[in-house]
């Protein structure tokens, strides 16, 4: 029918190839990497592991590039579409190996933040930010524990595998964007803490408060991206409903 | 094969009827309208139109009223399987009206935190919360204004419809998970605002902070369900990629 010809025509049009758009979420992701590091290290005075502030700063810096930027790339792999064919062992490899690079460098950030608190006095884990940060931490450890026993170990069994994967799937995009709304809330509170007096006062957007706030909105945009490319039907492996061989 | 079988009777262990699942989320949805209610009232002073912080206080109940809840029930209309056969002008209507109240209370919302900030001299937009608050109500205004003209109006030729009907579904989700990320966000930093000193400071963990945090994560729950509802295949409308009929 015409009305059918003209809904193929247009979806057509909304057709984006898969790799360049790869290639610019992977820009924005490195991107967001090198805007808190350089907020942490030209405003919030670099890098350290003595428990000062300076040690805080690797909570920012390891948070964004471990649970937003890494675990946004292993999210993808799939969508690759040379994994759609061939042995799936290798790709599953290197997707558990990039989630748990990924969970290394959210471990290490929250290892920071509890450094710093426990040498300044400072009680842990009060902050709604706290409270959805620790929470999300916790779903990706599950996810990724789980993840490994279905599908990287070989004993379970294939009705298992079946039934787990649609929730790996919909917890994979939920903790994005859990880590995602945990990276917003913390850089805006971090900048209600660090901006308070005289002409840097936050309230007077000083130049930090412009580039970590437009830092936030870049990593809301990555997690937009992904997890839109996650659900994108075009993008998902043609045989995505068949059962998971066994490896 | 064997497979396949294993395959469909897992997915069938995992299928939650629809209306259940709707009224458990309802239930949920009041609960957040009532407790940032009872925030406001209980531990913030009330409210009023004076311009004082209990005129603010309408803009947390405003938003997760407007921009969370009833956002979410406009966006699962489409979800009733009683919308999927007979006509479908009742439903967009249905539909475009929930989704105008809740453009309403957004907008009643901003007015309460502006004219708050205006009679105490505090500039506005500075954070990354009102940035970030702000593109969503934006976001969501172009949301509602190309939805009526697209899919209200009758004059949008049929391949438009098409054409535009996959971005429309596409931001709706995208808007309700920045309007929950917004919401966190507005929670944490008014718990920093206002639990400074004493007993009551946020970091001592008062029974406030206890119940705005835990306010927190029945947003973010609500949010991740109703997503995670419109995502999922078995609750679409099975003819779902047929072209939107004129009305």
């Amino acid at each position: 029918s015409l009305a059918r010809r003209c809904h193929d025509r247009s979806t057509a049009m909304l057709d984006v190839p898969f790799l360049p758009f790869c290639a610019f979420l992977g820009t924005l992701g490195l991107l967001c990497v090198a805007m808190v590091g350089t907020w942490c290290q030209h405003w919030r005075g670099g890098f350290s592991l003595d428990g000062s502030s300076r040690t805080f700063n690797w909570h920012p810096v390891l948070m964004v590039t471990g649970l937003v930027v890494l675990y946004g790339a292993a999210a993808l792999v799939y969508r690759i579409p040379n994994t759609w064919s061939g042995p799936k062992l290798p790709w599953k490899v290197l997707h558990g190996s990039l989630a748990l690079g990924a969970f290394v460098l959210t471990v290490l950030g929250l290892a920071a933040v509890f450094r710093f608190h426990n040498s300044q006095g400072t009680p842990n884990m009060y902050s709604l930010h706290s409270w959805m940060g620790l929470g999300t931490v916790l779903l990706f450890s599950c996810q990724w524990a789980a993840g490994f026993g279905a599908f990287l170990l070989p004993w379970a069994p294939a009705w298992l595998r079946a039934l787990y994967k649609p929730i790996h799937v919909f917890f994979g995009s939920t903790i994005l964007m859990l880590s995602v709304a945990s990276c917003v809330s913390g850089i805006n509170e971090k900048l209600f803490f660090s901006l308070k007096n005289g002409t840097t006062a936050y309230k007077l957007l000083p130049a930090e408060a412009v580039f970590a706030n437009t830092l936030g909105l870049l990593i809301l945009i990555f997690g937009v991206l992904v997890v839109g490319a996650l659900a994108r039907p075009s993008w998902k492996r043609p045989d995505s409903d068949s059962p998971d061989s066994r490896q």
